[in-house]
């Protein structure tokens, strides 16, 4: 099998869109979530984010990157920074491409969830719509905003204070299995999967690893 | 269908385990890399990291976070705190039970490369080993540790200046297809994912957004 090879040199030589198609996709596959808020004006905005990342349990931290410069992005941002909440919702393959077109440009005043006719849900006592067609939902109250000083992207870190969780998310061990509620994958910016469980592996014990010689 | 609520207080009222396994799944599946380091002793170590994310295209920069008090991953901290220098190989799905026992907390002076049998691959004047088997394999420079205060938890960033990419990978468009090279995802702990692509879209111009009413 041939390998094609990049130095740094070479990678900076690329022309802008190639390089975006390749760096975009080496981090392997990455999760599709739609991130909604509401703004000061009552506009709903929902947004597609590949960002989110597991920061810890114990509290129930969740990390999401803003890049700078991306129209849709500032809203969310802007957006909780007001209201101090939002919700992280999975993208199901049935969904994919309303998901996706959130990304488009659209002006402030206009809402995603029309735009691309998704169903925006409310639970009392938390200003902040999520996605009715997705089958697991978080709604999140900001903790940090953490800079990341190299290319000025930054993080923002939420506390998961809702979870919404389709019962049949759970397998008979008590165990999420994603591929039961259809949750969907992205690599890249605009190529999207789905998942096929192939193994689950127990709490790895020095004692207990088996032999791979 | 029925859904599953958890407010905050539920979360944190759930047993450490149960917790564990819950909040570990809900940002969706995330991707499967093994993090290549070696010690200032010459010892090489490798990890199993679901929490890689891209942080930008140019400069080619990837973060990923650690978490405080995990033996394994305090050898990859040290040692690039140490060397500068790691590797992040894309984990492919014949591969997934080698790389998950990585997470074993092997005493320091012994290699994951040797315990789980995966080849350790350099590149000239690059001190750090690749995992010959990975198909999609970088190399990669510290850039900046970026603390989060929320959790004790931090960021490490990194400049990729290696990049190795099995020309499988490359569909007849350019793009990566992780399908084509078998990548694998990862939901929890221990639940690892095979990928179908089910879907490519355009870049979302608002004047091209199809109707979904």
């Amino acid at each position: 099998m041939a390998t094609i090879n990049y130095n740094a040199a070479q990678i900076e030589a690329l022309d802008r869109v190639n390089r975006l198609k390749l760096i975009n996709s080496i981090t392997g596959v990455k999760p599709a979530n739609l991130v909604g808020t509401k703004g000061e004006d009552g506009i709903e905005n929902l947004a597609i984010f590949s960002s989110v990342v597991h920061l810890g349990s114990d509290p129930a931290f969740i990390g999401m990157v803003f890049r700078p410069n991306t129209e849709v992005r500032r809203h969310t941002f802007e957006n909780i920074q007001g209201s101090g909440v939002y919700t992280i919702n999975q993208v199901t393959t049935d969904i994919i491409s309303k998901a996706h077109y959130t990304s488009a440009k659209f002006p402030k005043h206009v809402s995603e969830f029309e735009q691309c006719n998704l169903e925006a849900l409310y639970v009392d006592g938390f200003d902040a719509p999520f996605v009715g067609e997705s089958k697991l939902k978080m709604g999140l109250q900001f903790q940090e905003l953490v800079p990341i000083e190299s290319n000025n992207t930054f993080m923002i870190v939420g506390k998961v204070v809702h979870l919404m969780i389709d019962e049949d998310a759970f397998d008979d061990s008590g165990y999420i299995n994603l591929a039961q509620i259809d949750t969907a994958g992205i690599s890249g910016l605009n190529s999207y999967y789905s998942l096929n469980k192939v193994k689950d592996l127990p709490y790895a014990r020095v004692s207990e690893v088996p032999s791979f010689k």
